[in-house]
């Protein structure tokens, strides 16, 4: 544990947030952190990046107004730099959203690493290279972590955190905690998985639907209804997991892994199912027990009503909801 | 075409619906078609099934009403027969839920096509057995379609609608229309795949989810969080392919592609993509446009973050929305 690869600054004290790479995500990371009340300084190689990201925040501006903005939050506040070094120079927190390349982030990591001040946390935006292969470069890989978001940044709560072989577990653990005083909503994983959690699930499903499009199985219109209709509101409200065990009715995830199960070996996706032994079977039922926190079959179903019903109102798919 | 396989009935005279399976979607077809103010025979060969299907529909019941019952809506119209042939004798239409056993679901359409007025179509909920495969044994397969409902049926709109090889094309085209009059979305396929659309979809995802469990990468609660508080709340909103469309910025979908293209070769799940050839490309690049319907990105990012901050301030999830 070196000087440089633990925070010592204060969750409340960090004022200053640096966006380097600012594109659709980098962009969207600078409107989340003006709305949060953040300087932040912003950095892009691109000829045309400043005008590209005033013209995104001020396009999720009003959004940012209606999540309620922070004190003092304003655009004002932005400055972009003509240089790397000037937009970290100053900063107590940097967040990296370059193109997905290896060898330009593994580039552009060292050179944010020997520009930033000991002891702030650089996190890059990847969408899925583990850090270990990003932080080779860095003089001072400790404080180099990855914290994935969603787009946009500043409307979609999750952020993926994990750190890579070189990286000081307390800078993880600062990270989250930075990141939840920022407003987000954090997973911290304890080992890197390419594409972490959310891009993996959602991967799946994408790779599936270009196999449909491919094929000539459905249009890209009817993919998109699939979901907006069907198995997405439920998402919104509950995950896959949970949602799946109600489909056992009383008997929950248990009784749906019963019933369900050997579809498992049914050709309903071209993504292979892991054998569901005994061991994934308990695994299963018993983190879905873990995740309904004392909820029973009955709260969750009530749950799940009340919020799809919230949902289809406040989008407008309720008869008379459209005036609401 | 003969006479048991074309619908003669107006779609407005249709006032009896017959459903046959009383569990999780049988009964939650059972509550939707009460809601909707028909008079429902319902059949299900479980000893406990009439108890079980009354607390369903009492416990869907308050949804219903948010939902909007229609005239007469009244959970005194539901009628649980002893028989199959009784519920079924003066139905106008027969929705079958039966378990996902093939031999079964082949034994219990004849039993229903030799029971059910002719004329009258018959719809099963298979989760993904083809017609063709389940409508060997009728008399008049022409009547008998797939109608695929997703959990609870009262409550997500969606329903895929598709014949088998000896469906007749007129028993499809009249289903389609009889669900949208009963408050259904209708995706209308014009050819069996297995699973269909939506739960290929899903399938997909739930498999990387087992994995993950399987695995030790993530915990059932990981899993969750990771949709509902990331990639779920888009989907209630835009499907998955206009929500990739709109990580392409200013570019859409063609820039979405060249920036994440290469990524299809990633290990980011274990389902294998399809080959990005041009012709993958441009069908998903003009099935974006065409599902667009001459919004631009602009419009859609505008669109996209209203809808998801409805849905964040529905569910609670914006400060100070606990209460509205």
């Amino acid at each position: 544990m070196t000087d440089t690869s633990v925070p010592a600054t204060a969750l409340e004290d960090i004022r200053r947030v640096a966006c380097v790479g600012a594109g659709v995500i980098g962009g969207g990371w600078v409107a989340h952190f003006l709305g949060r009340g953040y300087e932040v300084t912003a950095w892009d190689p691109a000829p045309d990046a400043e005008a590209r990201l005033r013209r995104l925040v001020d396009a999720a501006w009003p959004a940012l107004e209606q999540l309620g903005l922070a004190p003092g939050a304003s655009a004002d506040r932005l400055t972009v730099t003509s240089t790397l070094e000037e937009a970290v120079a100053r900063a107590q927190f940097v967040q990296e959203s370059a193109p997905e390349k290896l060898g330009l982030k593994r580039e552009l990591l060292a050179r944010l690493d020997a520009a930033t001040p000991s002891g702030v946390v650089i996190a890059s935006s990847t969408s899925g290279y583990p850090m270990t292969d990003m932080q080779t470069d860095a003089v001072s890989p400790g404080r180099l972590i990855v914290g994935h978001p969603f787009n946009p940044p500043y409307l979609i709560p999750l952020v993926e955190v994990v750190g890579g072989d070189r990286t000081d577990p307390e800078a993880v653990r600062w990270a989250a905690r930075f990141y939840e005083a920022a407003g987000k909503s954090v997973i911290t994983m304890d080992r890197e998985v390419p594409g972490f959690i959310a891009n993996r699930l959602q991967e799946a499903l994408w790779r599936e639907a270009l196999h449909m499009v491919a094929g000539g199985e459905a249009t890209v219109r009817d993919i998109d209804r699939s979901i907006t209709e069907g198995p997405g509101l439920r998402w919104a409200i509950m995950g896959p997991m949970l949602t799946f065990a109600l489909a056992g009715g009383e008997g929950g995830m248990a009784h749906m892994l019963d019933h369900f199960g050997p579809s498992l070996k049914s050709p309903w996706t071209r993504l292979e199912a892991p054998e569901l032994d005994k061991a994934l079977y308990d695994a299963v039922v018993t983190g879905c027990d873990d995740a309904a926190d004392g909820r029973t079959i009955a709260d969750l179903v009530a749950e799940r009503d009340r919020g799809v019903i919230a949902v289809l109102r406040a989008t407008g798919r309720l008869p008379g909801s459209g005036a609401e």
